[in-house]
């Protein structure tokens, strides 16, 4: 079998080297317009040879869009027009509800399957890809009624032996939920790093004060502008909400430390310590 | 020689554990109002012995205040008043501003240091404690001329021993530096973790949908309340300053992403990249 990936990327390249594992056999071109990426994705092994666009989508049985999400909705159509019957098309989008709806007015709909997976790192471009990246990680697959079973069953199979755990929704609920659980938390990152930055003028100053929890809270303020522009924009409304929600909590917290009214403060941090909780795993009471 | 440390939690404890490594022969004391606290301390061999505080003062070369800041700003005086002549007490609290007017005035000052080490982890309590903790971080000092140089030197020794590299700056410098680099961080973090809790009502969604980037932005959001709420407000000048040019941002952020104006995402986060290079010490160009 041949599978294409178009943007051998952090998310493109893990995936293939997820792959990889468990299909010996498989073969993996790719697609992408930077020479660069293509040298150093053919010397990770991530593909195995780099082809146009063209030839790619004609020799493999499954393309993997793993651009930024503005790529993604200008290209699908396009590949949808060329990928030959029988032949399925996914995508790895942070948004799902753009790229669903370009494809719904498609007539070979059903030979999509839109994929976004919960796994990334503030770094980019297939110098930053490695196999661990998402094996264990839960995945989301939208729509997927509208997916021809066989291109879905495809899918399905490839993310299970790449380790992850399908959770299926609508674009809807899927753009809502990732505006809260990872789209604010990559604002509020960027913000807080420069922030720091236009308040320390003295680099040194701020080198030498961090600690790891600083370190740990600007870390998404690293990830890439060119990816992270396009899923703000196209995500605009639940992201709007998100920090408008966001925005009016900082104030009242300010209006609590400001009014020294620490039961208020204490209580903001009580229930936000809730979180820790959660994401431990570990069952509440 | 034997210390003393107040308030045997992760700081402390962590900073015994670290003196251990270079002085075997060295005997710790602990004082701590929490009976479980004492035990967990015990065990763990972060401390010898439990004292009460005014047994442990009379017996400690040189006593070290690790409470929560609120406790150091009223336990200080007190220690300082009953410290025997030649004696030191450090503090190692995240605030210097009042700690340190407090110290001013009293007649005891040359036996006080004012330390801050730039390390911690959501985690507290003495279980928490760990080896690692400090050495290799940074250390702040303030107003060091004000203390005998014999408790400068032995407070430094101990700092140096435990592998951390001191800095000097004045108690107002400190504050102002921390209040972006540090408490700021931790507000964006529990504010964060707080906004998806009251959206997000299904603990499942966001276990199931939260990635790495997200517990790695909201890990401070686990922070000990008890602790961070008397830090804000000591500091609440400088927070409150640092808060609002936070909140400043992410609202013009909003209304770039509201009117669609990419350039201008795209601006901020490409400035906001420079927090990158600046923690990795990597020098600019």
């Amino acid at each position: 079998m041949i599978i294409n990936i178009i943007g051998v990327g952090l998310l493109g390249g893990s995936f293939a080297l997820a792959l990889r594992e468990k299909y010996p056999y498989l073969k993996i071109v790719g697609v992408d317009q930077s020479t660069v990426n293509q040298k150093i994705a053919l010397a990770k092994g991530l593909v195995d040879e780099i082809l146009p666009l063209e030839e790619a989508l004609q020799k493999a049985e499954l393309s993997v869009l793993a651009t930024p999400v503005d790529s993604i909705l200008q290209l699908l159509p396009h590949i949808l027009d060329q990928i030959p019957a029988g032949r399925t098309v996914m995508d790895l989008g942070s948004t799902k509800e753009a790229i669903c709806q370009i494809a719904d007015t498609h007539p070979k709909r059903a030979q999509f399957v839109a994929v976004h997976p919960m796994a990334g790192t503030e770094n980019s471009g297939p110098g930053a890809a490695f196999r661990e990246l998402l094996p264990g990680k839960n995945v989301i697959i939208c729509d997927a009624f509208k997916s021809h079973p066989d291109s879905s069953a495809l899918v399905e199979a490839l993310l299970r032996d790449a380790g992850m755990k399908i959770h299926y929704m609508t674009p809807a609920e899927h753009d809502l939920h990732l505006a809260y659980v990872s789209h604010l938390s990559h604002i509020s990152s960027f913000a807080l790093g420069l922030t720091v930055l236009v308040k320390e003028k003295d680099e040194k100053t701020i080198f030498d004060m961090a600690s790891t929890g600083f370190s740990s809270t600007v870390r998404l303020a690293k990830s890439s502008p060119a990816m992270w522009a396009p899923i703000f924009d196209q995500n605009k409304e639940n992201v709007s909400k998100a920090l408008a929600d966001y925005i009016d909590l900082l104030q009242r917290f300010k209006q609590a430390i400001d009014s020294q009214d620490i039961p208020q403060s204490m209580d903001f941090m009580v229930k936000a310590n809730e979180i820790g909780r959660i994401l431990s795993g570990i069952e509440k009471k």
